[in-house]
């Protein structure tokens, strides 16, 4: 599909020694694969500090379900953005914590608003978003 | 159902304006309310730091489904894992991309290892962990 | 000098003896205190985020001594950015390595060009920039 | 003095080429040092994670400089801990406030602790903690 090339690297041996342990520990088959990794990691951290960059989100939020009336206010607020909710899993923790995961995709300013908007609501006693770019520009 | 208390706290004028002005911006109604996630969220994080803690994450995952043996792979190492994979959403990004975000139930240390081991298949162009407390110990 | 105001906060009473345990591990006298860092350090990250803030920071290069074209590079760096260095401290590791703190004051945008431009001189091994915001905003 | 080996990499041409944008605009001259700095920093990242890791920080403290009382407990907290602190850097950011860059050696854990107790001092407004291995593993 896409054309590779085969780039040289120039490792100080001890160095290379202690990356392939390290990557061999987290499971990677190739060091390639892992170099690959690297480079899309920065190239994606480098895009996301621009807000206008389209990208992908988890909002995290961990609540306790008695309070009904976040239930409400939350699906209140996917659906007033519809345009950026794609999908919400939720997850019940015990008895009285549950955690809810809404992916959301859009441009990472308003991603930031619409989980800070989330995040505030009484009820809610964690948040987390973890924003990440489409992968579109990444082969 | 639990007992709450209030507190003092003394905070210089220009401070508390500048902290009402961020609150409000986020959506909070309540300045008690962004304290206590201020608090919960300071919590959680000094948790996390240990290994055995019981927390819940989920695993994002960016990479082309024509990588037809990386569903497999993948399909097969969530089940390797079934004490703690929870719950998996896939989202179609667009004609090569999509997202996978499964959700871990563990101990921090058993999570990363988990995720690392997805991390590093072949095929996967980004990805993310996002781990959090249970709430379990927070209120 | 400047007027404080004394707020109420509602915290639920395990919640709040978490947060005390917690303070006092790391050492603070007093609530207050704890938490109007809490507060400062959420309203110093948030204008971090805009390029245009006014902060300060230091630029932790360790480099090895032996590569004797790389301290000419540092120096001439850090002339060439008169206006935003304002000290830097040398501290011998072992035999071969030192790490060198430069001290930057300027835009955050600005900072991080610099930063960015010394971390990528060949022979230097690892950096990474700490950022703050002046404090001047901050009472 | 070291030993070098050269491996290949295989990368999509896109890929490559969106990263030599990247670094190029960083400032780096050479790709093989782009890409050991991102092997470093995975290596070093790694180490961090464990508390008996030997590692150099700097502990960053903006503060009022008019709370004198401070001065002398942060000097005595340096004189308290002398295995760990090497040098302290002091710079006046304005009328009020002065930073203060603190450079400590030791255990990651050890180093942790030092840097809570000077951030909860009272009329400290604002601290960071940067932490780096040494620099002695890596080539």
């Amino acid at each position: 599909m896409s054309q590779t090339e085969r780039v040289g690297v120039s490792l100080d041996k001890k160095l290379l020694s202690m990356f392939d342990e390290l990557i061999a520990g987290q499971g990677y088959s190739n060091r390639s694969e892992a170099i690959r990794d690297l480079i899309r990691d920065r190239l994606s951290e480098q895009r996301l500090a621009k807000p206008a960059t389209r990208a992908v989100a988890g909002v995290f939020l961990v609540y306790d379900h008695h309070s009904t009336e976040l239930s409400a206010k939350l699906i209140d607020l996917q659906h007033s953005h519809l345009l950026q909710v794609i999908a919400s899993t939720h997850v019940h923790l015990d008895h009285h914590n549950c955690l809810e995961v809404i992916i959301l995709k859009g441009k990472v300013g308003e991603i930031e608003k619409v989980a800070n908007n989330m995040a505030c609501l009484k009820g809610v006693k964690l948040s987390r978003v973890n924003i990440m770019t489409t992968g579109e520009h990444l082969t």
